[in-house]
């Protein structure tokens, strides 16, 4: 099978078979395919598009191109949460303690930030000692010992997809449904879970701006990861405005240790309790959504969800100081308000332009060897249909030098709106796809 | 301008500005855009097509990314003939001396042969000493001198060209008519002329099978090499069984010494004929092609084309007295006639077929390294209609060992066919476009 007749089979839009798209990723993985030919086929793909099973091979070649951990030491349903990426998605850090203190394993592979959008590793990393690199070995171990590891994507986990995404992010083949799902997929099917939940965003702050999109993408992933299977559910949630009141790392922290004690800001709160919900049913220890909400209600009022946090961070190396006296995370030097410019209702806090403006003051990375700055960012972001006086924050910026500063408030202050009006409220959840 | 950009811009159909071109082959020519990236436009091209100014601005690009031959010190229209190439197509041998003794200059710089087509250069370098590998210097001071020089392509001359063609070579991205227009036609608008007439071939021996897609390619390379400034004319040309009665590379020089005496096959002698004329109107030295006919026939009756191709051969080192006595060329140790199974008429003779026996043969290049053994081939091949008594030789066979001619007969047995009634007559010249 020469590399140039399996990409003509796609380029005249033919359906791969699986020996076909197996040759491809093995040429990915192990070199014998030249980048030029594996870019010349994902913009084929791109373009041709790829059936259903075309994506479950895809997904399935991309998985056992590494290796697979095998977690049936540890007793019960795998479940874990899988975000296709927001601002201020701090959602993991609240939410996998909670589910592991209801009794669900909860193996947790996450990413690293990139642009606009946040990354789990990057929020962790930001609580003093905290360990993300562990090796597969310790991975598994600390699952079964503890119920959950949160750690970052190892070499061995699927290599293809490492090799695939970084041709794909300089060659205009990004946004592609069968290619994503591939990406997203191989590697949570590689953890060793047997249950995934997705939570598509969908909006501004998104990768996927409309509902339709945000659809036909979880769409496609609920379907491979069956096809895969596994019990997989996805939820399409509102991604317009920041989750919560705070955008950067080590703030985010914080919120999320607010979260486990049990007020963390109303959105987050809500996002955190529907996945966690989910997670609990698809692993069978809940009957209904709802009595999983009281369970998930009952962990966090208790203390056992912040008992089991501090367990992971413990495992982790990390400080578990700095979660009863969170003024121990990092903190950037310069702190300041930005007052509201009127009075009135806030008529929008667009996700994006905080994004930016927290990119600017150092929280995240416009390229993937940018380095991180953990202290800065925002805080005490007000939320959409919030009534503010003249001159009353809108938000807090956290900043290390004063020309960030200033690029940042003058990014937030055309992102953050004040009106008279409240625009109607719009659902957090979308939809539910099952 | 990122790569990415400007892939992502013709991946979503859009039409590319004359800069974004212009970046994407300087990046083919100077490195600046990786291979990766070169591939995944290239495949989107394939995909989404080019305008007519796109195709225009692209062949340009190409043009331009090397050196542009000045022929300015060449009085007279200069006119070159290019053939995307077929079998037994020897047409350029006996051509350009013919076009130049009649006064018009044929600068013309070919190629060697690449799977079942043939090369120009091939078959002029069994010609003991001649040599093809002149600088531009030497080429423009002979065209100038005696108005005509048969070279190979230089590295200066569109380089963008040869790093696209190796990529497209691998990446499934030659069938597209776009890119065979800026390949073809920037190394022919470097080489320095004023006109140039296509000798598109159609059948199976081509690399358009149809005459639709052949029509679309030559009304493609018209309007293209007219928005270059050229008088431009196009021919389609039958290329189902080969041109004349041989297939090889000294032995289609001998045939094409035939030719340049008057005596050539009648298919040779039309094509050649019928693509002269037209060059001869071009250059303005005939009113119509009537009379350019008539001059290109008095050129071969005179002897002087004869003498034109002596001299341009003594030029380029090539041993003249093998013109006289084409026993001096190359010849294969084994010359085997292939008989008639029956005695009919020859109702099949598939010009792939032949391609195939003479590659096996060693007359041509599987690879772009293979080395090409010049004596070998066929001859005396019988023409679609002839009658043929049983055991008459249908062609004779020349080899160089006895596996490679028992391989090349057996194909030959199944590409020549008798039977008992001649097929229609198919026009040699489909159609003329200008």
């Amino acid at each position: 099978m020469f590399p140039q007749h399996i990409i003509a089979r796609k380029r005249d839009g033919h359906v791969l078979s699986r020996e076909e798209i197996a040759a491809f990723v093995r040429g990915a993985t192990d070199g014998s395919w030249a980048d030029y030919q594996l870019t010349a086929l994902l913009m084929a793909i791109f373009l041709r598009g790829m059936t259903p099973e075309e994506t479950a091979d895809y997904t399935d070649a991309m998985m056992r191109s590494g290796v697979v951990a095998d977690l049936s030491n540890v007793p019960g349903i795998k479940v874990d949460k899988h975000s296709t990426g927001g601002v201020g998605d701090k959602i993991s850090i609240p939410l996998a303690p909670m589910v592991v203190a209801c009794g669900v394993p909860v193996p947790m592979i996450s990413g690293r930030g990139l642009g606009h959008s946040g990354g789990t590793l990057d929020k962790l990393e930001s609580i003093p000692g905290f360990r993300t690199d562990l090796s597969l070995d310790v991975y598994r171990a600390q699952v079964a010992r503890i119920g959950c590891a949160l750690i970052g994507q190892t070499k061995d986990l699927a290599p293809s997809d490492k090799k695939l995404y970084a041709l794909r992010d300089v060659t205009a083949t990004v946004e592609c449904i069968p290619l994503i799902c591939g990406s997203i997929l191989s590697k949570k099917l590689a953890e060793g879970i047997d249950a995934l939940v997705l939570d598509v965003k969908v909006g501004r702050g998104a990768f996927m701006k409309t509902k339709e999109e945000a659809r036909r993408l979880a769409e496609a992933l609920v379907r491979v990861g069956q096809a895969g299977g596994k019990k997989v559910r996805a939820l399409l949630t509102a991604m317009d405005q920041p989750l919560g009141r705070t955008v950067g790392n080590a703030l985010e922290v914080a919120e999320s240790i607010d979260c486990l004690r049990g007020h963390g800001p109303a959105d987050t709160m809500e996002v955190t309790y529907a996945l966690g919900a989910h997670m609990l049913v698809l692993a069978g220890v809940s009957k209904d959504e709802a009595s999983a909400r009281a369970q998930l209600e009952r962990v966090v009022s208790n203390g056992a969800a912040l008992t089991k946090f501090r367990e992971i961070v413990a495992a982790q190396g990390g400080d578990v100081r700095s979660i009863d006296d969170p003024t121990r995370l990092p903190q950037a030097t310069l702190q300041r308000p930005l007052p509201a410019p009127r009075g009135g209702v806030v008529v929008d806090v667009d996700a994006m332009g905080v994004a930016l403006a927290a990119l600017r003051l150092g929280a995240g990375r416009a390229k993937a060897d940018d380095t991180i700055d953990p202290g800065v960012g925002v805080s005490a972001l007000k939320k959409i249909g919030e009534k503010v006086t003249s001159g009353e924050p809108l938000c807090v910026i956290h900043a290390s030098n004063e020309p960030a500063l200033a690029e940042a408030r003058a990014m937030l202050e055309k992102a953050i709106r004040v009106g008279d009006t409240a625009p109607a409220a719009t659902p957090l959840i979308h939809e539910v796809l099952v």
